[in-house]
């Protein structure tokens, strides 16, 4: 699987910019990079040291396509762990393109998606999770998804599975070599010792199969249902928790990313907002189509979000009974959900009729939230009560979080392989039985960090990544 | 003017890519990088070596941002003259925006578009046309473009206008030294030598002044309008045109340019096609609207391609009379404009229609080329031929073309005053007459390369660069 050839793709996003940087990685990068280098100074490019940069022209001669800085990076001591030159060229479309066609044209080949990180895998620069988590990291779009994939691309995760892996593999070994001794009747493994590490094992699978529920909502974001009619403010609402974010990042202009009105970072958290109609309306047909689209999209979010007019309400209390059978209704329906009451325009009714609404709603709900969409009162304790409403414990404590939907697979299946092993020891089970579900639980552990692997395996991970990655 | 402050800006293309390089210049770069730069190995960012790079991590203590290398420019030797770092990060906007926020809230502010060209003029590193030649190069999306933006930015242009200047500021020196002494009527400079130069100058200025018709062509395209009827196959040739060019780009995955569907480079050359309804159909009343707005869409026009359905004229001879008619009143209409009758669709009529056709228009067009758009047969003998109509003799020859509008106005002014110098000769005016028109024409030659400038017009030259140039 180990490639020989040399591979060539734009590293920078693509587009105009000021500049560009193309990368080369293989065997023959800076020799075919110094064919094609004329440096200022006169000096040969594959005679420079490594980490070291060279201003000079790209000549395909006699035709002068850019001035340049080039970048060598020699093996071991680069990205993909080959040689590697990176060059900086002007930012023009047109210049990227003449500059990666010459090396086309002269030894190099096209990179894959994924191949420079697929390469650094399999010259040993980083294990398997390290190198999806680098997919994560330019994916991350927040804070918690980027503090997740930098941890794991930093090692936490692969260090975390690759130590209990090799304690298992040491008593693994130690049992299998009891086998071969098997007349004797020794017993080179511990039981006592051993048992204890598989409830260890058994322990940190549990918490990071569980991690996984709030890692996948860190990785595609925390969907809210905003139940509510018509008129309630809805796009007022959004618009304020936007703006509050939104002010943070005008200042870099040019790097504004793109917002869509109902999926928004609030805290480093990334938010999906989904937009149901009422159920006040069609209270007594249970079956009618809003109540049911209502109620399937509530069904899909994790926090239910009742926005309610508190003009609606002001009316009387007969109006504030009704919203009180709607809120008992959704928490019946769902009694899992979060669920956040949300007052809007108070600043359209007076004091009193505001104490008065708050008295009759607070026992029907933990989180009763009085705001005003359009002055901003309210808006600040509204994200904090959402961003508290998500158990980011794990996160705040800097624990390992699962947010990869092959490593949760492949834990789920090794925490069934060490309770086998588990129930392997509570029942005296044989060496030689036992030995089976070991391999089986470190072949498991081992899918995770890239030792047990295949090339579909790998093809499909690193087809995701884009060209230049 | 010179700033002293220390700026930030995103160098790459915006948007998401496999690295983005962040641009710090200013006399604190290094000192600000390197508080937020731990490198693995341990090492202080601020005693490392120019033109060295550096694997770390970007950390807002203890908040680990990513990992990067980090390049270290020590000025003069920089693209600025000042010290500089780039730092190479994971490509998610996310990253891009916390690093340069990092630094905005550390002591550096954003640069302003073309800020880092601005102070590279300002610091010495390039001249005014030469920085202006940056933004072209960085604008180019064909060969021709390319190729002159490129001989600018190495100071083609630059050393041309300097060259003469020089001889003209010494013959200026000398004649006000006259002044000094024009009681004693001596002369020091000698007439004969400086009437040679002012001729060699009027030379050069009006090549450079003409080669801007040729100049501005490349750099805003070629216009051509497209004089045919409907369904004689304008989109089928646009689409054989345009194919011929997507063949050579499209294996480069990522770096495909937009293409609008009228404008396209072709053999280097950047073409934009204006489609025009025909002539026929009005020929009785010349001042309908249909012709009118034909005529006027020809006007703007460099070439007229009078596109012809064989099927059309196979009908018999009183349709090729027709048609020569046609061709005739374009001729008539527009002689300065270069004509090029093409018929399409031959592999709809037989070989003896065909040669029928021929004779019957080759004495009116000099250039008549049968094709198929369909099958492709002619569209290269046409590409061809479009790229031969225009004058690129002087691209060809490598010679110097001004492509830059502030420049050509420049050189007509110092044109104007260097022939007031050349009459002040003949008509052997005063020395000290002669010596104010010597230096305006002087000023002039300045401000192209930037020796005469001021705020204003600098602030136009890089308000239209983009941040991060």
């Amino acid at each position: 699987m180990i490639a020989n050839d040399t591979i060539v793709a734009l590293a920078t996003a693509s587009g105009s910019g000021a500049i560009a940087v193309i990368r080369l990685s293989g065997k023959d990068a800076i020799s075919i990079g110094s064919r094609f280098f004329k440096s200022v100074s006169g000096k040969d490019l594959s005679e420079q040291k490594s980490h070291t940069v060279h201003l000079g022209h790209i000549v395909d001669d006699p035709r002068v396509i850019d001035e340049v800085l080039v970048t060598i990076f020699k093996n071991p001591h680069s990205y993909t762990g080959e040689d590697v030159i990176e060059i900086s060229c002007h930012g023009s479309l047109y210049i990227q393109q003449e500059i990666i066609q010459l090396f086309l044209k002269n030894g190099c080949r096209m990179a894959n998606p994924g191949e420079y990180t697929l390469r650094a895998f399999l010259n040993g620069k980083l294990d398997l999770s390290q190198a999806e988590a680098v997919a994560d990291l330019i994916a991350s779009d927040n804070e918690a998804s980027h503090k997740i994939a930098m941890q794991q691309m930093r090692g936490g995760f692969s260090n975390e599975i690759k130590n209990l892996r090799d304690e298992l593999l040491n008593f693994a070994s130690l049992i299998e070599l009891e086998l071969d001794f098997a007349e004797e009747d020794v017993e080179f493994a511990n039981r006592d010792e051993f048992y204890k590490l598989v409830n260890r094992i058994i322990h940190v699978l549990k918490r990071l199969i569980d991690s996984f529920a709030v890692g996948n909502v860190i990785k595609n974001g925390i969907p809210v249902a905003i139940v509510g009619e018509p008129n309630v403010g809805k796009s007022t609402l959004l618009n304020a928790l936007l703006n509050e974010e939104r002010a943070i990042v005008s200042e870099i202009a040019g790097t504004t990313r793109d917002t869509i009105e109902d999926e928004m970072v609030i805290g480093g958290m990334s938010f999906r907002f989904i937009d149901t109609a009422g159920i006040r309306e069609t209270e007594d047909i249970v079956e009618s189509i809003g109540i049911k689209k209502t109620f399937e999209k509530i069904e899909q979010a994790q926090v239910v979000l009742f926005l309610i007019g508190s003009g609606q309400l002001a009316v009387g209390n007969d109006a504030i009974q009704s919203f009180i059978i709607e809120i008992e209704k959704i928490k019946n329906q769902f009694p899992q959900k979060q669920l956040l009451v949300v007052l809007n325009k108070i600043d359209q009714i007076s004091d009193s009729e505001l104490a008065n609404i708050t008295t009759h709603l607070a026992p029907h709900t933990a989180h009763l939230i009085p705001i005003s969409a359009k002055t901003g009162f309210g808006v600040e304790q509204l994200t904090d009560t959402l961003l508290n409403l998500i158990n980011t414990g794990a996160l705040r404590n800097n624990e390992t979080i699962v947010t990869n939907t092959r490593h949760y697979d492949a834990l789920l299946k090794a925490f069934e392989e060490i309770q086998k092993v588990k129930y392997g020891l509570d029942s005296e089970l044989s060496g030689d039985l036992l030995a089976i579900d070991i391999r089986q639980a470190l072949y498991h552990f081992g899918e995770i960090t890239g030792e047990i692997t295949n090339d579909d395996l790998l093809g499909n991970i690193f087809a995701n990544f884009c060209i230049g990655k």
